[in-house]
């Protein structure tokens, strides 16, 4: 057995020169690092660490080593599946890496839907010049936030400017930390939530996959917003009912849904949704790290945990594995 | 020959609502309101003052007692045809109206541009789940805006806190109004385009159609553009030449573009810039008026213009007919 410290990344979306980044970050804190190629992972059982997604975990590698798995995602419910990951092994997430992605896709969803869009796309694929559909505006519209996070967050700043009536963020706590509290115009507790649905016409939702948020928006819920409302939902499947989504969209109950994330990903290719009524599909690629940006805020957030890691502090991003975040 | 003082307003789109605001308010000054049914214009030969489209003018209706034109339309272009508007007539046009809800559209052609949604929606409707269809963001992207008036700084306002590296106005002055200044990292002249578009990821033009503007944005100019640029024109069709445009895109010479304004509209069914590559189309739609707020805005506009009018004051928003704006 080796005496070196080891850092097995997981990451084929990594360029060079984020590697060497890595390498060179890593190296000065005394770590050798390793990269997966393909699904072989190999020398993955000398790593006192782990950086990326939770394949290796079922891969039936022996992790012995292990000390800290450092989650390439932001959502960490993958890991949470019993027995996947060794007791002792502290876990971590890249929350932070995907607020300013997947804020961007989510107001792109919100300007679709509001402007109606998919169906003029229909008629321009039918070479039909016309301007008869009606589509609103966010100038006025009620917001309503569920989940306050680094997702929502960035998402009331982009989205403020277009003049909405009102920015209401939902989340446990009803408090947001200073650095946000001017981004809402109120915050309130989640068990406010059936008061503000009749007053939302934009509801946008970035909620983690907790046992906490499993379908809290259900087919009761979305009867509570006004016929004209959208859901935007970037988080995760799971808060979803989403057969009720469907069956709501089919009876005109709101008018539209952009949905990033489904309760089984990819979407099953049989799967009633790819074809109900005003539902905007994108497949899970909001957050997608094609994009220069969050592969390189996902990897600068890595190695900053990496130094008070290193220096036997606790990991600023740990998660309560018995609660999910 | 009736001495009443005679409003005749040919807007098939307004709500009864905004028909009784503008008989209140007008009464209110002294006049009498009447509205077109359908393209009949009864009654338009005892207008001192119309409001609306252009339609009338080409109708053959006598208009002896007009002395003054309100188009609903921003852009003017449609009355400065020769003969069509007599010469003593007053013309102003309904600029200011329109910019939150064209803003809002040329946010959102970017934002599918910049996030490659149409080529993820084309899967979508196959029913196929990917995520391997590389995209951009605005953050970090260079912005220019060929134009500065009402649609793009409510542009600029919604775009900045997508973080873009830099936001630069081009107009003819080089200066933007106080109210304006800090929308914009910095103002060049048009004179300096040339130095600007290499330095430009998005371009969003909200030109009016003038002879100055006419294909200002030329092949030779696309080409000054980087690989990965995308152009966003939300202002009036003449200021691209739209075949140079068609072919740059096929060659790949920019990375695609949102077009919501054509050289000849409705956009000939033949036309090969339906089928381009990379080529968003929408159908002249952005300020569309059945958005409720540009709709009460454009009649709150022509009610203060009214009220300067009925003072014998000069009309605000009275344009020089020689120079078109």
């Amino acid at each position: 057995m080796s005496e070196k410290r080891v850092i097995a990344v997981d990451m084929d979306v990594l360029r060079e020169a984020e590697k060497n980044n890595i390498i060179e970050e890593a190296g000065k804190l005394g770590f050798e690092v390793i990269f997966s190629g393909g699904q072989g992972f190999e020398g993955f059982e000398d790593a006192e660490v782990i950086y990326g997604g939770p394949q290796v975990l079922s891969s039936g590698k022996d992790l012995d080593r292990l000390k800290w798995f450092h989650s390439s995602y932001a959502g960490v419910n993958a890991f949470l599946v019993p027995g996947l990951l060794p007791g002792g092994v502290v876990l971590s997430g890249s929350s932070g890496a995907f607020g300013v992605a997947i804020a961007e896709h989510g107001m792109m969803l919100t300007l679709d839907l509001i402007r109606n869009m998919p169906k003029y796309q229909e008629r321009v694929r039918n070479r039909i010049w016309s301007h008869d559909l009606s589509f609103n505006s966010i100038y006025g519209s009620r917001v309503t936030l569920l989940g306050t996070g680094d997702i929502g967050s960035e998402y009331a700043k982009r989205i403020r400017p277009f003049c909405p009536e009102s920015i209401t963020g939902v989340n446990r706590s009803g408090r947001v930390g200073d650095e946000n509290k001017d981004l809402y115009d109120r915050i309130v507790t989640s068990d406010q939530l059936d008061a503000v649905l009749p007053k939302t016409d934009i509801l946008f939702m970035s909620l983690p996959g907790t046992k906490e948020t499993d379908r809290i928006i259900d087919g009761k819920r979305i009867a509570l917003l006004p016929k004209n409302a959208f859901i935007i939902n970037v988080g995760r499947g799971n808060s979803i009912d989403q057969k009720a989504l469907c069956d709501s969209l089919e009876k005109d109950v709101i008018a539209g849904a952009g949905i990033d994330v489904f309760e089984t990903e990819p979407l099953p290719e049989n799967d009633p949704a790819w074809d109900t009524k005003n539902l905007l599909i994108t497949t899970h690629c909001a957050g997608w790290m094609d994009l220069d940006f969050t592969r390189r805020k996902n990897v600068e957030i890595f190695l900053e945990y990496l130094k008070a890691y290193s220096k036997g502090d606790p990991v600023p991003g740990a998660i309560d594995r018995a609660v999910g975040y």
